[in-house]
């Protein structure tokens, strides 16, 4: 009898950020395939004997392609399996989840989605920047710096469009990012914020203005993954966030930072 | 001693869809302030005790401002209440979150944020629909078509940035929202796809394009709350949730047609 296969978002880093239904997804899984992003705790609800498969991008070693990817879901479903995808954030936010879920759809194997929180919205939240703001930012757009095929967003468009502009994976093209939406319209003076692996214990950030946070982030060694936020809601941290030590620039843990009055995820 | 804020993304409907950390802030809550969108087994998780106050808005009946909303969060931690502001989808997204931060920080009352999961992908990939996908889309942008407001989104800009744009909010406007992207350069063949009560029971939707959708949907008596998606992605609907009798327009329980190869939420 055919398996079936569960796609589902392990949200932006923090496990508490699953969703309850991810969570009995993975209790019931006989395989995990999971991504490089995914907390190591997650897979622990798995069953001890679920086969646990990593699938992720680690830079400069082999990683199976996209079809291999594919094909092994199918393969362990086919089998009989009930198979968890865990992939990080939301499935079908730059997560190539729509790919896997045709691949199964083809292949007549049953496939289900269980949405995740995207860190389009909880990277910024985590460092205290809300994406949308009455009176601020009505509107927000979302892209990643790195596309699967290599083309560049249409920052022409970008520029004009949303109020707040969010860049994932952002980390290695933040100077070529901040310099394309300066040239497609946006003020060099706009605020800018970087978050790196928001949500974690290791999350950083690095605030300042399109003009200067290239500069700054190189300074600090933010490196991947980070998030990118532009627009004038990166100005209403000092408020949700406030802190009396807080400068333009220089890169602070969050958890050294728990303060009454300040905004942050629950751990 | 002053309590605490906790600010809660409940999610798009789905029970399930609550996070772990969402689900330990309930659990501990003395007071739980909650909207008309949040579904009322999530208010279960709270302790029999916890006092529970109703502030959403339901059309025609007088409800709370964003100011007394504010006060009464306030008001209950500094009576040293543990306070669950619970609100649909992400706290961040279209939900005022920020404000009700900005008012406790202001009061020196200490809060905390807990992301959900937003509608904004949510709704659309519970119909079968990725907000991004290779080669279709790499790029979203989200608005809401009611603004606290009143104003009007820049829907020119918007026409001309995100491959995908998805309109929360939207079954009061559809027409004019589906005329003004057309107006703004959005091609009136362009698929669009709406949304009712995404990821519960009872949600409904209705496909179509920009020109047709408004009449489809009108057909359909489709409702509020609801999710507007437009973009090429819409198509990949009929690959992502394959069905014999798929048609364009009629509205059609997600719930009566769990089937092999269609992808859909967990429940």
């Amino acid at each position: 009898m055919t398996g079936r296969v569960v796609l589902v978002g392990a949200g932006p880093g923090d496990p508490g950020l699953l969703t309850l239904r991810g969570a009995e997804a993975l209790r019931g899984a006989d395989a995990v395939i999971y991504d490089r992003l995914v907390s190591s705790s997650l897979l622990d609800l798995a069953p001890p004997q679920a086969e646990r498969i990593f699938v992720g991008k680690v830079p400069g070693v082999p990683h199976p392609s996209q079809e291999e990817i594919d094909r092994l879901l199918v393969d362990r479903a086919r089998r009989g399996a009930t198979v968890v995808r865990l992939k990080g954030g939301d499935p079908f936010v730059f997560g190539r989840g729509g790919e896997e879920v045709l691949a199964c759809a083809r292949a007549g194997v049953p496939v289900e989605v269980v949405p995740g929180v995207t860190s389009v919205v909880a990277a910024p939240a985590a460092a205290g920047i809300p994406v949308t703001h009455r009176g601020v930012a009505r509107s927000f757009a979302a892209v990643t710096a790195s596309t699967a095929d290599g083309r560049k967003p249409d920052w022409g468009g970008l520029a004009e469009s949303a109020d707040t502009i969010v860049v994932l994976m952002a980390a290695g093209k933040l100077e070529e990012v901040c310099r394309s939406l300066v040239c497609a319209g946006r003020p060099g003076s706009e605020p800018a914020a970087i978050v790196q692996e928001a949500t974690t214990p290791r999350q950083r950030e690095v605030v300042g203005t399109l003009e200067s946070l290239p500069a700054l982030a190189r300074a600090a060694a933010i490196g991947s993954p980070a998030t990118l936020v532009v627009g004038q809601v990166v100005r209403l941290r000092s408020s949700i966030a406030p802190e009396g030590h807080q400068r333009e620039g220089g890169p602070r843990r969050s958890a050294d930072r728990p303060r009454p009055g300040r905004a942050k995820l629950l751990r």
